[in-house]
């Protein structure tokens, strides 16, 4: 049994401390998922959005950049919901508590992915969907697929939901999972630090933006880079 | 942002003071999920087990009991696996690590339900897993289907493992989740409070298992008690 | 062994004429999943659509009035997807054959459902679809779930393409399923009457709208018509 | 409209007849699916099994050794369940009709595989099922990711009822699905021919089992012939 009393923080740096750990290691075909990176969650200043590394999202462009360049896939989620009830899910039933997400509706500005996301709309995937994992009733299994992806670089937010829930539907499903620690963040810092330490002990590899960026340059291009190794 | 640099037993605290959160509350039709109860994980004197509160196992039950009572539905999961590397999922690549649940082998002594669990083995449903949450790869949803369930209590460990997942899961298919404080448990007693904290803010109501059985009881007895309401 | 040289109408009137075989029958709470009845299947004026029943989208519009005075829920789908490759799926890889499903693009006219089809907007629920089966990562399970369903009424077309692959997975996933004849519709005579053959065996009540309208006006009324039994 | 009045025979050899059809063809990585040829189904001397084509199980075998010497992977499924109400799933509402699949019991002689399986004990995969699909609530899913497939050949029984429903799954998922004519059976001929006529149309190559090893013969074999090119 661990009791210690330390904090999320703290706890998440012993882990760190401990260069013996194993590592999944990335595979042969990577898919970033860019999670919510919708202005209602990244935009503080004319929305309530959160912050934690101020850059957030251009690591995540540069990461996003170096995948299609080897004819890998680009996701970006987007969390919206219709009006009706049914819709928000059983979240419905204590609206409008605190940490709704209620609000989300489809078409609302807040839903809009931030304008510092560099998105390729002719080759990057946007996927919306309702539930926190990205993988829950959405087509990012099938797609999945047909890339013959093997590993997932999961970056956005909030890391205590919706990276929290793809990750481990990414590891159930057998992908390898790379989580960047400077990519993800969390309103919620207690929380952000308890679920990376979770992820790295169990689902993930937690590692720094410059380590996955540089075993990213070492993949092997895809031969066809628009439509991967199919 | 929370900034907050308390432990997560104190956050849990917290939250737990704030009488005014809203409930999913209970709906018509429960369903217990008592999840890897089985030595490896509980036993403390045979093997390696963690035990948090020592009357877990015995509350348990007596939810179980309420349950089949009313006509309701008791599920024990198992966590085993094959022999493959395959069967190990993603996990394999870093074996032997930390933190492993490699070695939960179908037949081994350490994956049976340990025998303080009140199992009914002419009602109750025992289903196998790899993974995480409960549903994953399993026939829970269907069983869930059939007998119109529509509120989940789920007990057992860990908190922050297979709880957590199949709480998240359970909740993104649409039905009430209720987690019963004192019938969940952890080796990683801050990994626990943070994943309860998570549960109860986001997806689930995290409730004293004393309110947990004053709600079972309450409920309509179903007319078939075998059959649900089917 | 069945070794018939009949033709797949006279097996299927073969079926029928058997009145001793036993039914799946109704449950408590009916969902209508109508599919695909947009105007690129179901028009044949302006489009390439196909008809059997002069009367089936009428059929369709009265069981549906009738769910919905029940306070049970009404389903329209559409088959779209994107303008990527990867959205058609694996049929990309075979494009432009015959039998395409390719030019159902987001937003084009042939994917609008047909002015004929009575959908109540405001409480109807229209889930967009890719592949056969309305369930198929689709939101169609949680909504399921959320309303307590226990039985679905599929109609629409095409009966041996998105009808049996949405009955096979109802049926899967523990619903009682019904598929009143006249409701479904095939370009392909024979193979609607193999398909109507296949489900009646296997995995659906197929019986007349007339009887499925009975049944229907004999179920009780839920409390909250609006919010189903929730 | 096709208003035909032939037989399922007579229209699927006028489907073979049309040499110009598009194939989906074979990728690079494949796994044999060989469905429930368990001795209830395929064993006609001690079981009421059904038989087409008499060197069925020799063709599937050696397949499979193909597969095999590339590094590739072999499933065999087995229908089987457990002897609650509820592992029938719905179908136990119809019990005891015809063409019920009830008694399939686990550990029930007629839910063994079929003596002249050729089944690599160490390095096949046996998956057992419940439903007709064979990725329905099993783990055949997971298995594809992590070894990387891209292509699905499915064999075993029955044509109409799993094999299809595993062909339009895999085909949803994003794989190639290949189906060699004389590896499949049924104990319905016309429900035989129809179905392959279906799956021709929509999902899969139905080849013959000559063109499939010849395919198989040319694939590169995976480096690592027992772990796939994880």
């Amino acid at each position: 049994m661990n009791q210690s009393e330390k904090n999320a923080l703290q706890l998440f740096q012993e882990l760190k401390a401990d260069k013996s750990r194993p590592r999944f290691g990335f595979g042969q075909v990577c898919c970033m998922i860019n999670i919510d990176l919708q202005r209602g969650f990244v935009d503080t200043v004319n929305f309530n959005g959160y912050e934690m590394d101020p850059e957030q999202i251009s690591h995540i462009n540069r990461l996003s950049r170096l995948c299609r360049d080897r004819g890998m896939p680009v996701v970006w989620t987007q969390n919206v919901h219709g009006a009706e009830a049914e819709d928000f899910g059983v979240r419905a039933l204590r609206r409008p508590g605190p940490d709704a997400v209620q609000g989300m509706l489809e078409g609302a500005p807040c839903t809009a992915l931030d304008s510092r996301c560099d998105v390729d709309r002719t080759r990057d995937f946007i996927i919306k969907k309702r539930m926190p994992s990205s993988f829950f009733e959405t087509h990012l299994g099938s797609l999945m697929v047909a890339r013959r992806v093997d590993t997932l670089i999961v970056t956005g937010g909030a890391t205590s939901g919706c990276v929290r829930a793809t990750v481990v539907d990414g590891f159930s499903r057998g992908y390898r999972v790379i989580v960047p620690e400077e990519c993800v963040a969390d309103a919620d810092a207690p929380a952000h630090f308890a679920n990376l330490r979770d992820m790295a002990r169990k689902y993930a590899d937690v590692i720094t933006v410059s380590e996955a960026e540089g075993q990213l340059r070492n993949l092997r291009k895809l031969d066809n880079a628009q439509g991967g190794d199919r």
